[in-house]
């Protein structure tokens, strides 16, 4: 008996050794000290201190912005589209950051602001509530501090406040309700400070979720995606489009 | 002894038992099988079939390309830039997707074409040396399809082959005489399909590596590296500066 218990004590220790091996190469392979930081740490902290987020972030301070563009302001959702390809008479500014929550739009906000844009598209949030775990009323303070910041600085230019798109599988459905009650926040305040809420949920909510057709991981979008996002705004954006819909519009009146 | 032993025992092994669990949950967590067969299966493919390369790919597949437009084709260091805001007066498509390869480049080129760009400004291969672990003559048989390629399908396309750029820590240093032994070979295999290669290596390395100054994470661009390429492509995209140019020469001569 004491035989087998030795044995086993033996090759059980060794393999705790090694699985504790395993552990410490994984953890110095992905930044040691760092990335147990980043990963048990503030995870709004590890985003903000991310090379991606950095490289960003500095490639903004080193581009244009005039009163005449346009900017798309949010997080990977509208990081991850080609703007100026869906809107070419304009002049969109994408600044949008993957990862980014409201806490980051609202640091990076002045900065944004000094072309004092002739409008922002804003789409902001669902990292918050899947990322960082903030509430919604959480949230809320944040768009407030964000609509009035605008207000304050670049009181000409034009805040078109988003809704925060439905999720799907593999994200927990239950957080379709809490994004539907974040929305009618969003809504109440973007009235509120005079800017135009713009429902899009509304557009991508298919049974509780988001349609299956705009997605392959339940949260970023795919072509189908876009362009229905892009038919949404097309009419706030594109001017030569509005001049030939008005155009084509009266001369079928004329007939 | 054999009490000892056994307690041991008994502690160990549940120690093992908890080390097996809490693997077992991060696979889990992270997809189960699907994860497993992407991390030991073929990197290449599991690149292809991410969530992002295929909302990318079904973008791209909705939008427009047209024979005066520049396209602007590679992984991760072309998809973050924001290359409409750093050549204003053109129409670039940004065709980046973070992650790709050479042998993605030539999957999706066919598709890309369709629109027959004026030009096309080629900059991919670093992942297939530190991902996929192509050789740099594995590379080079890919860049050659993709040169012939283009000559076929769309012959008035003009390329501009682009070098690939140095790397610093945290990746081996060692693989930057890889790539200037890969630029080499782009270098001669551009000429010899009459297509121009810009050395862009050369304004980016610093003692062998990627300068520090473009970077934070030894691979990927800051605003002053996005700057720094953006000057040097300048006089090939922009019309208007090119004109300027040109006028302010020939104004500051007959003074």
């Amino acid at each position: 008996m004491a035989a087998i218990a030795f044995w086993v004590s033996l090759v059980s220790v060794s393999l705790n050794a090694g699985f504790v091996a395993i552990g410490a190469a994984v953890i110095a392979r992905r930044g040691g000290w760092a990335y147990l930081r980043g990963r048990f740490g503030s995870r709004e902290q590890a985003i903000y201190q991310s090379p991606y987020y950095n490289h960003r972030h500095s490639q903004f301070d080193r581009l244009p912005m005039s009163p005449s563009d346009i900017m798309f302001l949010g997080d990977s959702i509208t990081d991850e589209g080609e703007w100026s390809d869906w809107f070419p008479a304009a002049t969109i500014r994408n600044r949008g950051i993957s990862g980014d929550t409201i806490g980051g739009v609202l640091r990076r906000l002045p900065n944004l602001l000094k072309g004092a844009p002739k409008a922002v598209f804003l789409m902001i949030g669902i990292n918050d509530l899947i990322n960082v775990r903030r509430s919604p009323e959480q949230v809320l303070a944040c768009y407030e501090q964000i609509l009035s910041l605008v207000k304050q600085q670049t009181p000409q230019t034009q805040v078109y406040v988003q809704s925060v798109l439905p999720i799907a599988a593999p994200f927990p459905s239950a957080l379709n309700q809490t994004i539907l009650q974040l929305n009618q926040g969003i809504a109440a305040l973007a009235t509120s400070f005079g800017y135009r809420y713009l429902d899009l949920h509304g557009a991508f909510v298919v049974n509780g979720q988001l349609d299956p057709a705009c997605t392959t991981d339940g949260l970023h979008l795919n072509g189908e995606g876009y362009a229905r996002w892009a038919s949404h705004l097309r009419l706030l954006i594109d001017p030569t489009l509005s001049l030939a819909e008005t155009f084509l519009a009266k001369t079928s009146g004329d007939d």
